[in-house]
């Protein structure tokens, strides 16, 4: 939940060093709205063309804003002054596909022969769905939303695989209209979504049991559930994969970039 | 149900003249893809005005695509060699607001008074649909999409009011999203869906209980229904209006017009 009171900050520049001071601990997705936001990968550089080959075969669940040079912990096209070891409210170490750690710096953790990659993320166009009428509930509500494990494989390449990873939102006809219609501009956050209505045909048998545990899950009457890829398929597939380390962000902990929100061409 | 052996003819000016020869009595709904299809709607001239600001102040259901001189069956604006007494393929003859004959051609019952205007019609990008792999089970069927009477009222203009009617296409969910984005291009023929699922909130109690009892009704399991605004609404408007004499198309049978189909710029 977002805590009472923080503020609501717009200047991505000024939560990455609020989160670095560690003065920030909250939720991104209300942080910087027009401002993109990423998903984290970080891999060791064996693996990191394996998979950003990966990403490219699921661009629509894993698009591609933006990869580290080996060992740097700076994407500089993404942000200037962004450090990927601190500037990220929490974070999730998974060693040999188990988690192992969420810790909220990964400094002492950091190795030369490192790869990150920040992935879109579709917190990147709620505020654009709001502007255009759309009712975002969890947002009222002060959570995120929900996302769920599919039935859905992806392509596999190299040691990466598994299924795709979708995000949920409770909407009303008419705003899943126009949500799936302002979606569509922005394929680099996954653009349009995957599915509308029938959760059972993803394969998710109970919207309240989403990954993670986290998130709006019930619907209300009159909602039907519009669902998106998401880039917490990464995730699944680094697991899937054993890496012997693998780092990426904690839930709705997102990379905070410099780049504005801007419809595809 | 189209006629078995009937030929898919492609251009409208072939088909105008095949409608006023008696050869072509088929429903138009495949016919000539790629080129704008209408709504006909004749009403006197003393209530043309009227009309004209009712379908304006409902334009998603009523958009305009011509209106006639007073007394003129022509709209040279949508066809050089169109007339629009013989050029349709059956009509709907109303009398003081009650349907009262369905003739296949109206030259006796012209007047000098008399004002015809061409309303936009979904079946204008139902080709295109197709066209980014939207599979339209009604069309493959043989049938056309059906029709519905909603609870949502239009915007009353002089004696023009009443219930908006809406077109209705069983869809897979993927299928609904592409439809949604790919309709939304086309504003003039009514654009994107107004909702999706739940036909009840609408006031459809039946989905089997068409208006007029046309059209593809069934949902096979895995399909949503999607609906659109349709022209028929003008029908329902002019009826409760009780003009003397009202003129338009039987269903299925539209105005075909040389407009190439085009997304609104």
């Amino acid at each position: 939940m977002k805590a009472a009171g923080s503020p609501r900050l717009s200047d991505p520049k000024d939560i990455r060093l609020a989160i670095r001071d560690g003065s920030f601990r909250d939720f991104t997705n209300l942080m910087a709205p027009g401002y993109v936001q990423g998903n984290l990968m970080i891999v060791p550089a064996s693996h990191a063309d394996d998979f950003e080959a990966y990403c490219r075969a699921n661009a629509t669940a894993l698009p591609i804003l933006g990869r580290s040079e080996v060992g740097s912990p700076h994407i500089p096209c993404l942000a200037e002054n962004m450090d990927l070891r601190t500037d990220v409210g929490q974070y999730m170490v998974f060693r040999d596909g188990v988690l192992a750690d969420t810790p909220t710096n990964i400094s002492d953790l950091w190795q030369d022969d490192l790869v990150a990659f920040v992935l879109g993320c579709s917190f990147s166009f709620e505020a654009m769905l709001q502007a255009h009428g759309v009712r975002l509930r969890h947002l009222d509500e002060g959570n995120v939303s929900a996302m769920y494990v599919t039935n859905i494989e992806t392509e596999p390449v190299g040691p990466f695989s598994g299924k795709l990873v979708v995000s949920m939102r409770a909407l009303t006809p008419p705003h899943a209209i126009e949500a799936t219609i302002v979606s569509d501009r922005f394929p680099q956050y996954h653009g349009r979504p995957i599915w509308i209505g029938s959760p059972e045909a993803l394969g998710i048998a109970d919207l309240t049991e989403s990954y993670g545990g986290h998130g709006l899950t019930q619907l209300e009457p009159g909602e039907i559930p519009v669902f998106w890829a998401c880039g917490a398929t990464g995730q699944i597939a680094a697991t899937a994969a054993r890496l012997p380390l693998c780092i990426t962000h904690y839930k709705a902990h997102m990379v905070l970039t410099d780049i504005p929100v801007v419809p595809a061409a």
